[in-house]
């Protein structure tokens, strides 16, 4: 009777051993699951190309010196047997609280697989759960609770995505601690030559840790026209994966396992697993100071591994799978949220006229002690009332709903890397900042200011100060703040995007969300999309933003590319809108902007975003040659009811046509590299019959982003939907249209 | 000209160079400084006797990758001249908010070196400051702002003492992480070969560092009857220092600088350093997760080396130099401390009869889905309204100031070294404790309740939850937390006593002092003398206390050591008063309390603390055979104004006397360890001409504190200050005395 049974049972097995494929919903993906061997391993197809060859999952743990105490340590490896599987399919529309589209549709197939393992005592089961969309996949391991597997610790997770040929990748140096380098353009095959010049060094903030070590979100296309893109969804409670590629060159996977305090040591099973086949990914997550790169509880799962694919480049930018595999929103209210557009003491600091800091009395303050009053004002600090006031006048005066002010708090004189905890306190303002009074003046004007938090990265006293900032700002009636992350991460040891770290980022967010403020974290964590969980996460940084026109500059495709890869995890505040490109004129910077002017205006509608600045100077905007373009930048949306990709090239061109939400408005907006082209802008999205008023704004003929980068021109004309604008931009340029329904 | 005025400096400097001597007020101790080419050296004599022979001071400081920012590197060990120095006087008596004494006198000589270091660019300085007294010397490394030395990183602390002999030394194996050891006595030379099993290896967090690394305070006594301690005053912001021993055996001194992530090498320097002689210790600071040793930002200083000496070993305990060394009280309203007289739900959950938690439904629980009022109890959680109205009954009948509960909160399901970080959230109360109705019920019996704060080490969810923790305490009228730290510390990789955790205990402190709450702190770092800045630190535990006389006993000499070493930074809450000491005899527990009753009694007088507990459980103290031994403890004082320490040998024998604050009544306690010893108490002390009713509890005759505990005696009788009691103390016993002067 025994044996008949353990027969059924292994018949069963073999049965669910064999492969099992789920179509999306259209059937243009396919993902098949199979165990090869005891290894889990998965394969995906676009139309019947090969878009991830059979690649294995599982996850390497550690070996912890509690392991006596209930810390598992036997790999999630192999030793699997399918214990069962299940398929469904969901269909759901839902309305973001802000976003590109009105609604967005999650419609997927799904399959689950449980997995059981033997481990001595008794099995343990993880799943895998896999989402099959229209335009691509995602996936993640889930750990139930169970007795044999309680609590463990991540040595690394070891998903492998191979490539099915050497693809041209647009990639950036995996790093522990920054984002903000130049996207590189290079064939899978070019990455380990290329690395090393890569790196943004001179960062505040470096930790690369392989010469073949890249970041997501991957963007990539494939010799027979596919695009496919790598990237995280839900990232929480975990470390953010960076990847690994295994090329010709590969001889071992970094390792990572530092070992302090003899607290960790590398499972010697490690070395079991032999390396996957050249071009392939492997997942690698950011660890701890440890080198540990997550404490796992159960219940408990991944973030979901996607994979965005398609024949057309357009369908990478509309894509909503990585939104669509983050929760739904968890917070009640979210009527104090609002799409933002505003202005800020900022831009001439990162220029270098003035100041974040008040006085150079000493080399270095500490808070506790130092008498601001006391101390000699250098003269060139700029968040002071006067400053301030001017920009909030300019603010009222042109419809901006905030005004940012960095550098209003004690505590600039010395900051970030040099391991000073105690940096700043979050609620005192400098002797030359009257918060009451400025507060007041907006408020009067219908202003409101922008909070800036700089933590230095020392997160134990954000942490610290946050309750009491966060009441300053409700006292005040802020309700957005733009947060900083500069410098290595105080714990000492620790990474910007460890699960400690993506912890706290999300901490700030919901301890934000209690007191109804918005955030917009720079240097935080790249996004994932949780901003569909938490909507008041309205913004980030997380790449190389507008500041860096001041630091040397940016290559004129770099806006065409961010949004295949940073922007696929949510919006960025790039802070766009620097008409005056040539800094000399202004400033010391000999650095100048990699754009036209209509190139920055392009940005307001090619770079979404809840969260617009108008980055540049007010004088600057006022000036005879700049106000005509500034008109757009007052026009433009920052909240929409449709979107509609029209053309796309990975760092080539993107244009895209936005309908205004809850009007009969459009905005359109053209962007190209240092390639001049001919946009071709079918207006086939217009109401039937309508009349529009269009304004175009567009380079002149002889515009150049580097010779010649404000030469514009402003046209006015009325169209409908059977019309076709066909708009030249420059080398580094682009256009904007706004159009206007006439009733 | 300029070769004139040069050689007139360098004439100057070599003046400075030849040695400085300072002694203390009476005379007795001695301390020289002077240079060892350009190395600073220093020496301490007592009546002529070496105690520290000639032993280098410095520190060497660790290179970041940060250097080229501004963060100095070069070594503070040598290179140093005299640039000046200084004495002065000092003389003050200050009044403690609770103490042993009702004032302390804060009488020193003091001597300030100023040494300069030629770095490039500019000289930099360094300040050394001595304090002489009679009992000793204290003294510090001060880092004056200047731009040469603005920040840097210590990659360890490198000061001296070198013994004169191969002292007999009771000591605690050095560990990062616990000091829950048992004291060993052995000669320095035996320290290495006894070290592996002096290692409390079953701690819940275990990280020793070198085979001759023993713990501060640590007390040694020389062949020609000196009496040594070393330790450290006034740790704030800096690492906690450890002792590592150079005997005959080392080759190198061990260094834990790990490097993750390379942000950190050693310094090639440190090699340049020869080990000192055979018999130096040298001090040894506790890393952080990278293996460095502390950050620090001018102006700043190190804690105060402590050396007490003395030929009367009773010196060693009534000294107050390591108080002195500390800041005066920095709050300015004291009046809501006093000391404390507690019982608690405790040490039937220790024995292991009941339980912290509260259901066994899950192998863990995670707080933010755990849902405890569907949960099944597990009937064994002791923490429930019934035994709590007990205890607060059992306490107001008997004159006791608080019940302390232990496992009130949700969350004790999992807790320590499991990596969990949201272990605890401090507000909720498991289903069956009432928190208002029996901190309500309390107040009407003029009792309160004390709360109890488990952190696991996860420091960072303790400090998020920290201001909602204490805002509840001071709704429910709680004024005193027993907090607590077991297990390894979250952020993973740091240690209990680094830089950055004794600087989480301040925060601590500091914040209770703001909401009015007196702190107690288990598995904290070991004091050293804050409580005279923050008398709100009524206690810390911090050693090896009375719960170990349940996990399989501690030795009879223990508490004969403790006052000795770990009651030198200030009080234990050790926890007295098992009456009961054969738990076999109500649980299942087969340990013994190595003491007698009598040796448990004495301890309330031994062991100083403002901060009291009767531990035993209530029907034990109600018990027919004990409550006669139990008056003694609802009698005895806990704050005084006079302490005599009238016999006293490490390890063998205490007998104080004290007076009760503002009355006329004195309580003297005796303890010896496992040797019968029959102590002389002449009681001189008393007021001249006064009588005073005289109870004493002694051990019976047959009595033993393994075979006989339990038995004896009270005898009363009347005594003047001509009077000597001679007392029996049995075999891990003890005595005391109740002397209430007839009016």
């Amino acid at each position: 009777m025994k044996h008949t049974l353990l027969l059924a049972f292994i018949a069963l097995c073999c049965a669910f051993a064999k492969a099992q494929t789920v179509s999306s919903p259209n059937g243009a993906v396919q993902l098949t699951f199979s165990l090869d061997g005891t290894r889990p391993q998965y394969s995906v197809n676009y139309k019947g190309k090969a878009v991830v060859l059979p690649s294995h999952l599982g996850l390497e743990l550690a070996r912890d010196k509690h392991a006596s105490r209930g810390m598992e340590e036997q790999d999630l490896m192999d030793g699997f047997e399918v214990a069962g599987s299940e398929t469904s399919t969901f269909d759901e529309t839902w309305e973001p609280v802000w976003g590109e589209t009105r609604t967005i549709r999650n419609h997927y197939n799904e399959l689950a697989v449980t997995l059981r393992q033997q481990v001595p005592y008794n099995p343990r089961t993880i799943i895998i759960r896999f989402r099959v969309y229209d335009d691509g996949v995602g996936f993640r391991y889930e750990f139930p609770a169970q007795p044999e597997l309680v609590y463990f610790l991540i040595q690394d997770e070891r998903t492998e995505f191979r490539m099915a040929g050497d693809h041209t990748a647009w990639w950036l140096p995996g790093d522990y601690d920054t984002q903000e380098q130049a996207t590189q353009e290079s064939r899978l095959s070019e990455i380990r030559s290329r690395f090393h010049d890569a790196v943004n060094w001179g960062n505040s903030s470096v930790a690369v840790f392989s010469e073949t070590g890249v970041q997501t979100s991957l963007q990539m296309r494939t010799d027979d026209g596919l695009y496919i893109n790598l990237h995280e969804a839900a990232c929480i409670d975990y470390a953010t994966m960076h990847l690994e590629l295994v090329d010709n060159q590969t001889t071992a996977l970094t390792t990572q396992l530092a070992g302090t305090s003899n607290a960790y040591t590398p499972n010697p099973a490690a070395s079991r697993y032999p390396l996957p086949a050249p071009m392939t990914f492997i997942s690698h997550l950011t660890p701890d100071a440890t080198g540990l790169k997550g404490a796992m509880q159960t219940p408990c799962q991944s973030p979901w591994r996607t994979i965005i694919v398609s024949d057309d480049a357009r369908d990478m930018l509309s894509s909503n799978l990585i939104l669509n595999l983050n929760e739904p929103c968890a917070l009640d209210d979210v009527s104090w949220i609002h799409p933002t557009k505003y202005c800020g003491v900022w831009w001439e600091m990162i220029v270098g006229k003035s100041n974040w800091h008040y006085t150079d009395d000493q080399p270095s303050v500490k808070l506790s002690t130092f008498n601001y009053q006391q101390s000699t004002p250098h003269g060139r600090h700029a968040a002071n009332n006067e400053k301030v006031r001017r920009y909030i006048d300019f603010a009222a005066a042109n419809g901006l709903d905030q005004v940012l002010v960095e550098g209003w708090n004690v505590g600039w004189e010395d900051w970030a890397n040099m391991w000073k905890r105690d940096v700043f306190d979050f609620v005192t303002p400098y002797p030359d900042f009257d918060i009451e009074a400025l507060n007041q003046y907006a408020h009067s004007k219908g202003v409101k200011l922008m909070m800036h938090h700089e933590t230095s990265s020392s997160t134990q006293n954000y942490e610290r100060h946050m309750e009491e900032a966060y009441q300053l700002m409700n006292r005040y009636g802020y309700d957005a703040v733009k947060s900083g992350y500069v410098g290595d991460i105080i714990p000492r040891g620790d990474h910007h995007y460890s699960q400690s770290m993506n912890n706290h980022y999300l901490y700030c967010i919901q301890e934000a969300a209690k007191h109804h403020i918005m955030v917009n974290a720079h240097e935080a964590v790249r996004p994932t999309g949780l901003c569909r969980t938490y909507p008041n996460l309205v913004g980030n940084e997380s790449a190389r933003g507008t500041e860096y026109e001041a630091f040397g500059g940016s290559n004129p495709d770099h806006t065409c590319i961010l949004p295949f890869t940073r922007l696929q995890g949510g919006p960025m505040d790039y802070t766009p809108g620097i008409l005056e490109t040539q800094l000399s004129t202004w400033s010391q910077n000999t650095s100048y902007v990699h754009t036209t002017v209509c190139g920055q205006l392009a940005l307001y509608v090619t770079m979404y975003s809840p969260l617009q600045m108008a980055a540049d100077l007010p004088e600057h905007y006022e000036r005879e040659d700049l106000a005509p373009a500034f008109q757009f930048i007052r026009d433009v949306a920052v909240d929409w009811d449709d979107s509609r990709y029209l053309e796309a090239e990975p760092a080539d061109y993107i244009t895209v046509a936005r309908k205004a939400k809850g009007t009969d408005n459009w905005f359109i907006g053209g962007k190209c590299d240092e390639n001049p082209r001919t946009a071709i802008v079918k207006l086939d999205f217009l109401d039937p019959g309508a009349k529009y008023d269009c304004t175009i704004y567009t380079d002149a003929k002889n515009a150049h982003y580097r010779d010649n980068p404000k030469a514009y021109t402003i046209t006015h004309r009325t169209v409908r939907r059977t019309d076709t604008l066909k708009i030249k931009e420059a080398a580094g340029g682009g256009f904007a249209v706004s159009l206007k329904k006439v009733q």
